[in-house]
């Protein structure tokens, strides 16, 4: 009965989230959304704009999991170096998208600006595409690889058209309870429960809310049934402990 | 003259940043603060609470770096599994350090809560100690591998005490200029100047400000006399281009 776990790995593309000039938000926004879809991200990379780093990421990732996506690097400028990274990846050429092509072309341009344009009509051959309502090209994908853009705004637009194709298994549900108690108050019947109870994921998250310290503790896993189960547990617990628990 | 080039890469530890429940801000913080110490990040992982996958990524990326962070899982509960993966990469034991065994015995607790404290003093035999001013246990690293708290207040400080021991080479700088003009009306003369300039990297990154179009062009290397001889460049090539540049 139960659903074959699918999973995925996200390849984030930049040199600038590697210098730390840019924080990063759409690894966040990516498990999101292909949690809902039943898809669990079991790895993510951030490489830098370096063909070979690029490739072997790629090629790694792709034969590990059911999806890999990528963002970044799909521009028009000569740092945009994804397209061409995917098509050597697969062995393949890169070419241009008649579809993508006649997009950009209904747009006036300069030539030498129509020019950087049709670079992201450049696609590895055999690829298809992924739909962008936010008025820039579209991305695309091929085999199990979805390439998205960097920007978030943009990248939203394809993931939310990848979200409505992408095929997940049994999705992940999570519940939060939340206590004003320390960790190592409770770690060993949790540690316990953990132990008796396999098949849900029991995580331990301390925090510090107004001057007290909290612990935020997320069951995650596809039955619903057990994970309130599990969630009972946990609240007679911190009741045992002496702390009032809340749900999240 | 030019001094080495001094590599690192991030492991980020946990489900909780895979499953988009925490946005990870750890990378970032940690890239510039190693970036004034002359260290460059090459790539940076996200990584699952899981033994294999994380003696795996270690092993892999401190043999290709020169130095390796790792961020989360250093916890007293069932899920913080760091210590035991660093030991078992290295091949060596995990047992008990005294310095943080005695800083955790001097405070008093029941015996069970106790011994969940003391799985904070656990540490790979042969490792030093990371300095944490922020009241918890201080982190540790063995040969290059360098081991901090996930929670960001506490990563920083240990961060803050790295920072006051790590050795790296040429230190990165960065020049920003801004311009509001589409990232394709700049692309071809933008890349001729990438071609000629090997030894700098000049990255261009479109943005949307109070609805007007506009493009970043961040320029970086460890020449300060050729960042601005560059930066005057792409100057220039703006003003030819009809938009002013900013430098920002």
């Amino acid at each position: 009965m139960s659903a074959r776990i699918v999973t995925a790995a996200v390849i984030i593309i930049g040199n600038e989230i590697l210098s730390g000039r840019t924080q990063d938000t759409n690894l966040r926004d990516i498990a999101l959304t292909l949690g809902r879809c039943g898809i669990n991200i079991i790895e993510a990379r951030v490489v830098p704009d370096i063909e070979e780093r690029i490739v072997a990421a790629v090629n790694e990732l792709r034969l590990r999991h059911d999806y890999v996506l990528t963002t970044g690097g799909i521009g028009p400028t000569h740092d945009d170096i994804t397209a061409a990274c995917i098509a050597k990846a697969f062995g393949v050429e890169l070419v241009e998208h008649p579809v993508i092509a006649a997009m950009i072309r209904s747009r006036e341009a300069a030539p030498n600006v129509m020019a950087a344009r049709l670079r992201m009509a450049l696609v590895p051959r055999g690829a298809g595409l992924i739909e962008n309502d936010a008025g820039s090209p579209p991305g695309f994908f091929i085999g199990n690889v979805h390439v998205l853009a960097g920007i978030p705004h943009v990248m939203r637009a394809m993931l939310a058209a990848l979200e409505r194709k992408l095929v997940g298994g049994a999705v992940t549900q999570s519940r939060s309870v939340v206590a004003y108690i320390g960790e190592s108050a409770i770690a060993e019947p949790l540690g316990n429960l953990q132990a008796q109870q396999r098949s849900v994921d029991i995580g331990s998250y301390p925090f510090v809310r107004d001057g007290r310290i909290g612990t935020s503790l997320v069951v995650r896993g596809t039955d619903p049934v057990l994970l309130d189960e599990v969630v009972a547990h946990i609240e007679q617990m911190l009741l045992a402990a002496g702390v009032q628990p809340t749900r999240e």
